[in-house]
């Protein structure tokens, strides 16, 4: 065990062909490395998707919650840290830093993953996978933890949508970082000219699948300034999001 | 002009967060990678975007085709090979080359790249670029030469679409994969896990922005099993597209 990294990290360059319209990384590509660093790393570990599912059981992403000081920029080389901040039996908390292109910490993020049971898909135990203590690293994330997300009725604007094949990830459900663009996707592109998503929360609820029918609904909160977003199918929440932007600074 | 590379290089890996539904490289990725393996090569050679743009033109991509054998899979290996086959006066044929994991070749790819005047935006003269005839290459490339594609009408089905934030990239355009998804959603998942898209060209006609409305029209060819495609704004085509596809061997 004296091998093991327990802060894994992933160099990443941006290129043209991956930038959005703000010449940044998109926080729907920023949720996409979230995803694959912690993939990476759990692998590593010994408690990677292969190794859980030999228990029968699986990593499901449950909340996401991200702040940064700005993007990673067209041309940039930046990277990805992570570690696992603690485990129970039931959940694990795995951190990020993103760092720019000198070194200098850009932004973090916070997750939770769940393990399930594959067959009956409700909590499983982790306690087969005791030696996680030994991962456990103290390293500091110093962003709030990410709350519960309360949707506010009636919503100010919804947007139908259903799912098509170019939406469908490796387990045959919708790609995480595709709703992440339908709730960016909610505001308008002069927004993101003049404001940047400062903090960004997101919580899974339940999968979504091909061609299924969905509505993004989304209220600015009477107080401050976050947009509060729900992907509602017809008779389930999938996902419940919080989106704060701040003005980008002048230049 | 000794230490140039005719043939430019980059390694990727297939992750589980990049992967489709069919745990393959999705075409449009493979389009994104196209691209950038392009601009990287030409930046190399001294004929990027930034070459070009001190010259007062700029490269737009006109055509692509692109033939496979299979896709990269999850978890494998892969590499794409880029080399100009030849230039004229107005437009440089760019090709590629696709390996897989053991170093074989999967697919090749042809591009068409035209020189337009970033102010009129008529053809642009690249005589100025005469060193191009020393990173001419004879690599081969056994696939047929991209061929005019011909809308076939009625339409036999038609999908309305509007292009939100997340399609728009670094130069406020619609993201050229991005029409790649379009097109590839106007079938559905089955079809994709029974074949795959053997042989695919698209024609950029005109550039779309940020919130147009278009039809994504397709129609299968009388002959053959090509799916034409069209991507209609109310005054101008976008792009048209020839989409065939292979049975997935059994196994």
């Amino acid at each position: 065990m004296s091998e093991i990294q327990k802060v894994h990290t992933q160099r990443y360059l941006l290129t043209a062909a991956q930038c959005n319209a703000q010449r940044e990384l998109a926080p729907a590509m920023l949720v996409q490395h979230i995803i694959e660093v912690s993939t990476e790393h759990a692998d590593a570990l010994g408690v990677g998707f292969r190794d859980l599912a030999a228990n029968g059981t699986l990593w499901v992403l449950s909340r996401i919650a991200f702040e940064v000081k700005r993007y990673p920029r067209l041309g940039e080389e930046y990277s990805l840290s992570t570690w696992v901040e603690g485990y129970n039996r039931h959940f694990s908390e795995r951190n990020f830093e993103i760092c720019g292109g000198e070194g200098e910490v850009i932004g973090y993020a916070r997750t939770i993953w769940v393990s399930i049971d594959m067959k009956t898909r409700r909590p499983a135990n982790l306690s087969g996978f005791d030696f996680l203590k030994e991962v456990v690293c103290d390293k500091e994330c110093p962003i709030e933890k990410q709350g519960k997300i309360h949707p506010i009725e009636p919503p100010q604007m919804c947007h139908p949508y259903r799912f098509p094949v170019s939406d469908i990830d490796v387990n045959r459900h919708v790609n995480s970082s595709r709703y992440v663009e339908l709730i960016i996707n909610q505001m308008d592109l002069e927004t993101y000219d003049r404001f940047f998503v400062s903090r960004f929360e997101i919580e899974f609820r339940h999968e979504a699948h091909y061609d299924e029918q969905v509505e993004v609904c989304s209220t600015f909160a009477p107080e401050g300034d976050a947009l509060i977003t729900t992907i509602l199918a017809p008779d389930r929440t999938i996902c419940l999001a919080r989106t704060l932007t701040l003005p980008r600074p002048a230049n």
